[in-house]
């Protein structure tokens, strides 16, 4: 049975970008579409998930995705319960798949996880009934998909034909659960040229086996690319001796206006957030008009909208 | 003035299975028993508690209580308030009066009550005007008087006479408030044998003032019961001396599918969770056809959504 | 630009009481008496803001303040998101603007801002598009406009006419934000008397610029007094050395029975809570048929109430 689909093919749970059909993909994309300007409505507020429970469990902190989740849940009239699992009974010594059980037992219908193991939110959809529904929001250096599906979101609202672009991933690619889900999901969606861009140490010559074109100089990563996707420069990175320091990244591999002119004039520049100003970008570009970091959010709720309604109306 | 009643015998607060008289205790169970299929239906709400104002203070964590009243007050349609207690006025010395008073003034109409202190929830319930109404979610060593009633409901279920039942609960009774709520409500329901299982630390002669068979012998104890509730083992008890070990405990009490055989074939066997797994229960127990662990949580929502509706509808 | 005001005079965001004209003071006063019954009201919930978002954003703790912008919010059909500051990006490392642009992003309607350094509010003002709007719950030493504005509302409730009345200001009127906001609002509704009453060391001389009257002999500031205002006493102002004790505060300054004699015998006695019953306040007096605590608690409900939906309906 696969993980992620119904027997109709249908997307029952949202795990990761990767083994999704190229259809399934899409039919996320065109309903976000539908809701990215839902935002400008006088009352923004449908009832598409009235009365159902939307539990989220972050196992591992996350103020800003946990609020995204909550906030496309509320929009789709959702009953939302953020559990407080730090100190919930999982600290009392109960396992994971018990406190999943109570909270079935309790009429949920949908899990929004994120954890710091890889695979949790699999064990999870593996053992709730048909009916209930589980989104993966970040596993350890898994995946991050519904990051992975607002990239995508975003990149074909400025470039709608994914068949003739060049995108540019920069950063520590090895530890991004973002990158890894973007990858999965530009390659299933047909762009044929994917970079992967930064030092041997965050990007391996062993990536290529995702298909990537693995560039350890930066400007041979950004020339001619239509779309720079920049990775937020984890801290823990440099502690770890992976990384010499923030400023030496900057100056290696940094998102400078210069090294932007590398990539076609209409480029667009992506960023996860939350952004290290003068680190992995400088803030003019940043805040320039070739960067799409704020559309991003936005289309982060629509993608979140889109997933939530339709992993809830699909069945068994 | 009856605690718990108002002048027409009608449930005003929920402090205490003890001295709830047997109609009002059988209106929750009936009440219950509607909400039950209700987790069932497609759009999970009703708008019994629509524009009515409730608030969660548990000045003792317990994410689980608090998040199954949510969920109950949710699914009424009321608006729930949530009070960090620990981060709240309260730190800054005022006093629990002083802070239900302004809650009032906020024009609160129900206030659900965790608090360590047994008896806090008499006190606010005498200090509140008579539209406002209290529940116990747990006081001290006390009550848990919907732990109490989901227990009955859960009970009435699967064994609808109460007349000819003979009930076991095994553990800590003497510190258990769980357990205390269970006895008062089985007697009053006309249960005609009720055995406190367990050693003589923690089931002193003195509990057959309750009106309980006091049993040592865990066999003794098993031997014939229609309804076996095992009771948590809290670790604080071993720290303080009144328990050897958990494995000890085990071995001694420790509900195994061969003591479990003592019991009527078609006996249910309960815990208010979460279950230590070898300690108190053994999972093949716990997992086995006859737990009906998980339906309880289920009965616990549908419990408390009675309870709050029908407070709600109390007059003075 | 008015940086509280559009271009029609309306109010866009609520950043101070002071610079506000007395007609947008008086339109709130005036909103929110029609909202102070509407706590009686068998379904508390009306639907000006549904489909709006709300986010309450409180860098400072204070569960006190948020409950009442929560309830407010929630009474009008808000959707509320308390955003754990502590707990998010700000922590590492987002700046508050990059934080606020985010929230904008994700399409917020209305910040309620409380942070400890006085202006932040106004920061956020100066940078959210025309649609969204900031209401400041507090900024350091300097506003807590919707403290002022309900504590204009219980005054006029039992005071109809601001152009006849003494009003004494009682406590550390220098670091107090609440003290500062009355003032504002007194002079601007045409109060003829404001007096600052306490210790050289908490109302210095230079206040008489704010247009009050300073009196360090506290018997001198209540006389003939017809609204009493005491301040609550920060127990930092005594570790900062500026106080000698609590003892001798409630010996020099606090409200006794004797001393509220003083005043004119229909003084109502004001706090904006929560108090420190015997230091700054006799319990006799807070509990007494002159205190008015309790009502401005629920006048500031129906005064957020009225702020939100008159700021939601101002245009650019």
């Amino acid at each position: 049975m696969h993980p992620q689909l119904n027997s109709h093919g249908e997307l029952r749970h949202l795990l990761s970008t990767e083994g999704l059909p190229r259809e399934v993909l899409l039919r996320i994309l065109d309903t976000a579409q539908g809701f990215v300007s839902f935002g400008d409505r006088e009352v923004k507020k449908v009832p598409l998930l009235r009365g159902k429970s939307v539990f989220n469990l972050f196992f591992e902190n996350s103020t800003r995705t946990r609020t995204t989740f909550e906030i496309a849940a509320q929009r789709l009239s959702a009953d939302v319960f953020n559990l407080d699992i730090q100190r919930s009974s999982t600290s009392k010594g109960e396992s994971l798949l018990d406190t999943i059980a109570n909270l079935v037992a309790m009429d949920a219908d949908i899990f929004v996880v994120r954890h710091a193991q890889s695979g949790a939110p699999y064990l999870i959809a593996q053992h709730v009934p048909t009916h209930v529904h589980v989104v993966n929001a970040g596993d350890g250096r898994h995946a991050h998909p519904t990051q992975g599906l607002l990239d995508m979101t975003t990149i074909r609202h400025y470039k709608p034909d994914f068949s003739s672009l060049t995108v540019a991933i920069v950063g520590d690619i090895v530890h991004s659960r973002v990158a890894r889900s973007a990858i999965h999901a530009l390659t299933t969606l047909g762009v044929p040229e994917v970079r992967a861009v930064g030092p041997k140490t965050l990007v391996p010559g062993d990536l290529r086996a995702m298909g990537v074109r693995v560039c350890h100089d930066i400007d041979e990563g950004l020339r001619g690319a239509d779309v720079v996707m920049m990775l937020r420069l984890q801290n823990e990175r440099m502690a770890g001796g992976l990384l010499p320091s923030a400023s030496e990244f900057h100056m290696m591999y940094g998102l400078t206006p210069e090294r932007l002119a590398l990539a076609r004039p209409d480029a667009i520049v992506m960023h996860p957030g939350p952004i290290n100003r003068g680190v992995e970008i400088d803030s003019t570009v940043a805040d320039g008009g070739q960067s799409v970091i704020l559309p991003q959010v936005r289309f982060g709720i629509a993608v979140r909208m889109a997933v939530l309604s339709i992993i809830a109306n699909a069945g068994a």
